[in-house]
């Protein structure tokens, strides 16, 4: 029986861009299958007492993280483009990304929504650009804008992001098979193999 | 010619210990020169702001850390026990570290004082376990210890923790060629293929 890997991510999340571009292929190779799982780290980071990313607070690793990401995205062949804002307010991608989950089309769009914020630095905040990316994909775009402004779809956002901070993460992107927690796009490929492995314990 | 690595370590960092143990052979397989750079943490941590470890202060980070480390010593065949005190006071090491390498035996030294830390738990704090690490690999320890607490040693380490700092460095391990940095026992792997492609550039 194929193990489940759960990927947790937030459109802000510079690290979660080249996780998310390669993560569906990646576990369909491994026999791993995939749960998508939009949340928002801003309130994890205030419950750590920081107000903005860490990245701007330290602007070392931030500096670092730019040209890190810029090196691997190179290595890997991923397009990338270093926003001309960060982070951008990820609310409304992680709603519509949510109920894309439930409807099966969250791959798609996520996928299109890391390719707006970094590399054509658009801005993800705005409902004109998420309602294009919706469009994209063959969607309906004002019924989904309107069903991603839900109480039920806030509620699960809520709820979901909540659900992160006690499975124990506290950045993006994350895998957790089961309670065990992998963090860091460069730890996507050990998650793959856990989860691989815990299908046929 | 081949290009030179720097690597950069603390020995209380538990990251770096994975690193500290492969480093010299991965280096010389991947033709690549290496320097032994010891430093302190520790100015860099205050500088911003954070009086202890990171993985004490943000606790979540920390539980993570334990764990991750564990799983990736275990894949790699790398001795591991999480040890008794955390994080240890590594100024003495460093300076034993600093002056092994000025006298060609760092790698060695570096090694067995990570081990130590991280599989005896022992405290290298202690200038007993150092003397007897230092005897062990066939040096005066007596004569090390009275070299390691000079002023021009103190002195030596104080400058290097500086470099780091200027070079960006903003934890450990981390490696440098020339200008370019790489943070991580990860990114130990990329950062030799940097140095080796450095070479023939």
């Amino acid at each position: 029986m194929a193990a489940t890997l759960a990927f947790w991510y937030d459109f802000a999340s510079t690290y979660s861009y080249p996780a998310a571009m390669r993560i569906e292929r990646a576990a369909a190779a491994a026999g791993v299958r995939l749960e998508w799982r939009p949340f928002l780290l801003g309130p994890i980071f205030k419950a750590q007492g920081w107000t903005d990313s860490p990245f701007n607070l330290y602007p070392a690793k931030g500096r670092y993280m730019w040209r890190d990401l810029a090196r691997l995205c190179a290595r890997d062949g991923v397009a990338w483009r270093r926003p001309s804002a960060f982070p951008r307010n990820s609310l409304l991608a992680a709603r519509v990304a949510l109920l894309a989950a439930e409807q099966g089309w969250a791959g798609g769009f996520t996928r299109a929504a890391y390719r707006a914020n970094f590399v054509e630095d658009r801005d993800i905040a705005q409902p004109e650009v998420i309602a294009d990316i919706v469009a994209g994909l063959g969607q309906n775009a004002a019924t989904v804008l309107e069903a991603a402004a839900s109480q039920a779809v806030k509620d699960h956002l809520r709820a979901q992001s909540e659900a992160a901070m006690t499975q124990g993460i506290f950045g993006a992107p994350s895998f957790t098979i089961g309670d065990e927690l992998f963090w860091g796009n460069d730890r996507l490929e050990p998650a793959l193999e856990w989860a691989a492995s815990e299908g046929v314990r």
